[in-house]
C-alpha cells in the first residue's frame, strides 16, 4: 500500500459565495509531482434525511435543481448549521422541508459525492416515528412532498427525475436496515 | 405541480483548469427571484464501471482522493472523451485503471452527484465477461485494485475508505440485476 502523497502547496485559486477552489500541488511516494484542483465546501457538511412515515413509506421532496435545471425527486436535505450536531440538524430539515419531526434518528452513514475533487461529506440520517412540525424554511417555493414504497424501489431508479446517487444510495442501504429488523 | 423557474440571466464568475462557477438568476413560478451558483462539469459526462470478475466479485480500486485528502475505495471511473460513446468509454476506463476489457458492457443508469448545484453526469455500466487488457492511463501512481464480494457488501459499507455514493448505489443496482437475471 502506498504512502499518502504529500501535499507541497495549497493556493486558493477562485472563490464565490458558494465555492471556493483550492490547487494542490502534491508530490506521490513514487516521486512524481502533479497539480489538482479541488472544491472546498461548508466543513460543517450536510444532511441527507430518510423520513419514513411507516415501515415501507418514504417521504421524498421534488425540488428544482439548478445544476440540471429540471425539478428532481430526491430525499430531503441541507447544510448543517455552525454548531450544530447531525442529529438535531436532521430533524431541523424535515421540519422545514417535509413538515415532520421525528422521535427516532439515527445516523445510518457518512457519504462523499465526488471524492476526487469535492470535500464534502454528507451525514445519511434515518427518521422513524413522525409526528407533524412544521418550521419555516428558506426555499423559493413550496416543495412538493412525493410518498414512494420503498417495496416499489425499482420503479423509482427507472424515474427519469430520480438520478441523485446519494438519494438512491440511503435508499437502499435504509431498505437493507428495515429488512434486517424485521427478520431479527 | 409548478412550472420550472425561468432562468433570467446566467454569467461566468470563476473559471480554472477543472471548473467553471456560473451565477444564475431566477425567476419562480410563484413571482420569487433568487440568485443561485452552480458547477458546470464536463458536458460530455463521466462513466463509472462495475466490473465482475465473476457472479460475485467485483474489482474495486483504492485510489487517492485530494477532495477529502485520503485513498478511496471505489469502483473504476473516468471522464468520457470528446466523440466517444458511453460504453466504449466505459471499456477503455477499465483497461487504463485495472488492466481488463469487457466482451459484455451495459449501460445500467445515469446518476447525478449533486444536481443542485453541479451539472455532471455519471453514466453506470456494468462490465461482464472480462478478458485481461492493460492500457496505459494518466495516474500519477499505480492504482490498487481490490476485489469484493457482492455478497459481502455489508461490510463493504463499513469500510472507512468507501463512502462514495456513486460507488455505493451502483454496486446496489448491480446486486439487484444479477439476482433477478438468476431468479429468471
Amino acid at each position: 500500500m502506498p504512502n499518502k502523497p504529500e501535499i507541497l502547496e495549497t493556493k486558493t485559486i477562485a472563490k464565490s459565495r458558494l465555492f471556493h477552489i483550492e490547487q494542490l500541488d502534491l508530490r506521490f511516494s513514487n516521486g512524481t509531482e502533479v497539480q489538482y484542483e479541488r472544491l472546498c465546501g461548508s466543513s460543517n457538511g450536510a444532511v441527507l434525511i430518510v423520513p419514513m412515515l411507516d415501515d415501507d413509506t418514504v417521504l421524498l421532496i421534488r425540488e428544482y435543481a439548478a445544476g440540471v435545471d429540471r425539478y428532481e425527486l430526491s430525499l430531503p436535505k441541507g447544510r448543517i448549521e455552525d454548531n450544530e450536531a447531525i442529529v438535531p440538524a436532521a430533524n431541523r430539515e424535515i421540519m422545514e422541508e417535509i413538515g415532520y419531526g421525528s422521535n427516532k434518528l439515527y445516523h445510518l452513514a457518512s457519504l462523499t459525492v465526488a471524492p476526487g475533487y469535492l470535500s464534502a461529506t454528507t451525514h445519511v440520517v434515518l427518521a422513524q416515528d413522525l409526528y407533524p412540525e412544521r418550521r419555516e424554511g428558506d426555499e423559493p417555493e413550496e416543495l412538493e412532498v412525493v410518498e414512494w414504497k420503498l417495496s416499489e424501489l425499482a420503479s423509482l431508479l427507472v424515474h427519469p427525475e430520480c438520478t441523485e446517487a446519494r438519494t438512491i444510495a440511503a435508499l437502499f442501504m435504509t431498505r437493507e436496515r428495515l429488512q434486517k429488523e424485521h427478520s431479527a
